[in-house]
């Protein structure tokens, strides 16, 4: 092990303004081999980036909705082209810069990636740069809270997993005094550049502090990188999110592995909840590595306007099927946001919140004369620890904390009682236990994988080139994913060109539009075409943990490779 | 991938009493590539193994405790020797053997691999055997559901996780009833040996059905063989039980990856429960691998009596001290068995049974006044959702469901409370938020490390080699684990020299001590000499995901490491 290794963050109690180093040189034994041992993985580059190349402009660009609205919004950026870079001679100086760079929102593996990709750009093209950390966050540039990062404080996070070299937070920079704060910042660091690592909402971010910026004719510019392990930030030119792909496979192998705890045992359900807020890609892409019996995808139920009611027959009706082939066990996967797909829920959480707002919940139940029928039937409905927690947990301002709703327990108290009611007809006959599990935070910390070590690497890598090249506004971008590293294709694509806007308190908001399960998308509908089989008989996959030597090291996710179309034996 | 593989289970709903194929050999693509590559890992065996060989008998062997009821209990076994391969001629005929196996109890990594190495001992050193897995654990034997294993059936096992070849099960072989059964399934089969893999419970009831067969003069020998991931079976001869070091290397990679999450987010405190019954070796097999802020070991609990307040109050004073040191984040893990150690829970669930037993609990909770005192100040002080669960949720008999309590929820209500007591007094100014999670099913199913696969392997073997020398009542023994595999040792133990007696029902019934943590052992040692560093000082390690091939995939647990004296980096 290099003896520069050391892993102790030192806290900072105080608001620190100057440049301090996050590590203590002193516990250079604190790794074990495995972390020693990934830390000399060398992420391959794109060919591309191992010759002289030159940054393209392709066509100018317009916006994913409401194009006028978002020229308004950002009009000194609105249209700009995609770049892309091709073999030729670089008119990049090669002029050192300052370039300061943020964690924005939750973890995804790989994040530490970008950042040593950043900084061995600029160390090998770009002399005498300076790359600043900033700490904790969007906080830590409206507060200047930063560290300087050298060749020794980044060595030990080079493909691990975390985000603790800065840590992040889910801060927003938006108000004017926040705007005022960031530009006070950029300039007494005299940024040249500054890379926001987050998912759509950061980018929004990092576009309006692009078009700030530029609008006041600071040079800063502004370059975002696509961080999500929930998989829904993309375009074609961005076809994936770093972190999903790991955080998959981590979830995976789990799913997997219960799968043969639950046919070996031969009597529980297993109801499993997967980290990815709104979004179904994971619980999708775990469906396609591992083939559960049933798996919820919220964008489905919310397309055919399905009901807790037709979910839980849904889910009792395959368990009936199974036991009379014998099978009284099962797995059952879905998304952290299905409550959010189903339309009674959320209506009826609307009309919780404004009846707990104003009155007191009285024992008879006299309160729930002010639910809609609708809603009171589905309050009804619930088991009553579900209808606690409605009524019981709530934040701050009063609200149903509809993230704490541990779905997978609701599910199982539901479809037990459905059981129940057909065993009474006769038309159940097993003994249903259903057990519920959530994996979260295991996943999206977890080593990225050589697909997000390699990915995240070559995002770092061409954000240097983007700021180097005096672009600002745009998210990098790495694409030809399934093809080998030598063969992928970089550039950057204007973050404006993947907004919409939402129409809040009377003004136009600008946004990426998440990326949501397509209904119609290759990953879906080979989904579609085997979950019946999956359903009755068992075709249980068990992936195994991540690998990162070996013939598997360097596989990538089911979805990627049904979305891009490529070759592979499913 | 061969033709042969198929993984379909066809259920048999019907009780059938002759030899049925569990598998449909129709789907042999439902293997991903990484599944299908582990069945191409041939596990070596131990050189002794490869070359002519004599089983050996050692001295004469007495009890773990109270020889003489022992001595009674097993008249034809007791006292039998420990025996050993050494290089030699062997005095064994190659005659075939009729052998039978089953699983017993909850799944632990590398038991089709013990199955495999008696199948291929058969098969190479007694030609024309046939080997009978019975069906769905001991049931299997005593209801004659068995299937004929062949190197077809088998071969889509070998180094895969899980029991799903023939399933497993909790049932006992006690009552003479029972008995019967099993000696009218062996003699109908006309085996000439029985192995059962098993945890202390099950190994026991090897040697009560070895010694009834031996009473009885029949030819069916019986062989144990040390499974549970809990690593509460084992003695000198046995040093460890298999699928302990797959399990704790699972639960590491995910606490470790917790690690990275809690110290990027800086806000929460982990607290993880862990899977494994009473004994805390998990929680610290794991607390050696990732260096946690805090561990509970419960033999220590017990050992020190410690309260619940103690312990609440000992994770408090970290938790405030690292709020001074700037760190509002921490990883904590416990044993799933914890509850069970603290003396005054287990009054205070005994009185519940006995006053829940008798008495209605009325509202007002006059009842309260039948607890003692101590119990009611216990009562008094947990957090009132574990008071409804205590007092709701019973299991048919109507007693308290001590395995339901989710200890690490009950720590983090009780630490948030003491906490806010603390901020009172101006003794705690952080905002602690605890995050519970418990580590179980997706670990004990999991594909056995190489270590376990190898391992298991070779106690196949030499269980083969067990009853084709004529041994009964012993469980095989493999040791010198912590050399390569080469210089492993091999041989038998006798059931008999690991029991003990306890006195139920004014009788004396044999058991199997458990194992559990040595408070003066090495392991335990290196973690107590090592905790208050990691309590304060983030010290976390992450030993990712399992590796099956690269520099550290023949890795074994710290455990054992240390309990056998290996020299090691630690």
């Amino acid at each position: 092990m290099s003896p520069a290794i050391a892993t102790n963050v030192l806290p900072v109690t105080q608001n620190v303004e100057s440049a301090i180093p996050i590590l203590i040189l002193s516990d250079s034994n604190n790794y074990c081999e495995f972390q020693s041992n990934r830390l000399n993985h060398t992420p391959p580059l794109p060919s591309i980036l191992k010759t002289p190349f030159q940054v393209v402009d392709g066509p100018a660009t317009s916006a994913a909705g409401n194009p006028n609205e978002i020229a308004n919004l950002f009009p000194n950026l609105y249209g700009q082209p995609s770049v892309s870079l091709v073999p030729g001679h670089s008119e990049m100086k090669g002029q050192s810069l300052k370039v300061g760079v943020v964690f924005s929102g939750g973890q995804a593996p790989g994040g530490h990636n970008v950042i040593t990709g950043i900084f061995d750009y600029l160390q090998e093209r770009a002399r005498g740069s300076i790359l600043y950390g900033f700490k904790g966050g969007p906080a830590g540039i409206m507060c200047c809270k930063y560290v300087k990062l050298t060749a020794e404080l980044i060595y030990p996070y080079r493909n691990q997993g975390g985000f603790h070299m800065i840590c992040s937070s889910r801060d927003k920079i938006e108000t004017p005094e926040q705007l005022k704060q960031a530009e006070e910042t950029v300039m007494k660091l005299d940024l040249d550049g500054l890379v926001i690592i987050g998912g759509d909402d950061s980018n929004t971010n990092a576009c309006v502090l692009a078009e700030n910026f530029r609008s006041k004719k600071m040079k800063t510019r502004v370059i975002g990188c696509p961080k999500t392990i929930d998989g829904d930030l993309k375009c074609k030119e961005v076809p994936i999110s770093f972190g999903f792909d790991t955080a998959c496979k981590i979830y995976s192998e789990m799913i997997g592995n219960i799968m043969s705890d639950a046919r070996s045992t031969g009597k529980y359900y297993h109801f499993i909840r997967l980290m990815g807020r709104a979004a179904s890609h994971i619980t999708l892409e775990c469906a396609l590595q591992t083939h559960p019996n049933i798996a919820i995808i919220g964008e489905e139920v919310a397309a055919k306007k399905q009901t807790m009611k037709n979910i839980t027959n849904y889910i009792a009706d395959i368990i009936c099927q199974r036991m009379e082939l014998g099978f009284n066990y099962g797995v059952i996967i879905l998304s952290e946001g299905l409550i959010d797909f189903i339309p009674e829920v959320k209506q009826l959480i609307a009309e919780l919140n404004e009846i707990l707002a104003h009155d007191v919940v009285d024992e008879g139940g006299m309160w729930k004369g002010k639910l809609r029928s609708q809603s009171r039937d589905l309050f009804e409905f619930l088991p009553q620890p579900i209808q606690e927690q409605l009524l019981l947990e709530r934040d701050p301002h009063g609200n149903v904390q509809v993230a704490k709703i541990e779905t997978e327990k609701m599910l199982i108290q539901m479809v037990e009682t459905e059981l129940d009611q057909r065993k009474q007809t006769g038309a159940y006959k097993g003994q249903f236990q259903g057990k519920p599990h959530f994996f979260g935070y295991e996943g999206r910390c977890g080593f990225p994988t050589n697909f997000d070590a390699n990915y995240c690497y070559a995002l770092g890598y061409v954000t240097g080139i983007l700021l180097h090249s005096g672009k600002t506004g745009l998210i990098s971008s790495v694409s030809n994913l399934t093809a080998p590293v030598d063969e992928w294709s970089v550039g950057g694509t204007p973050l404006t060109s993947l907004m919409d806007v939402e129409r809040r308190h009377g003004k136009f908001k600008p946004v990426i539009k998440k990326a949501m399960v397509d209904l119609e998308g290759a990953p879906m509908k080979k989904f579609t075409s085997l979950r019946d089989g999956w359903a009755l008989n068992n075709r249980y996959i068990s992936p195994g943990p991540i690998q990162f030597v070996g013939p598997f090291a360097n596989d990538i996710n089911h979805t990627i490779m049904l979305e891009l179309g490529a070759k592979f034996h499913f």
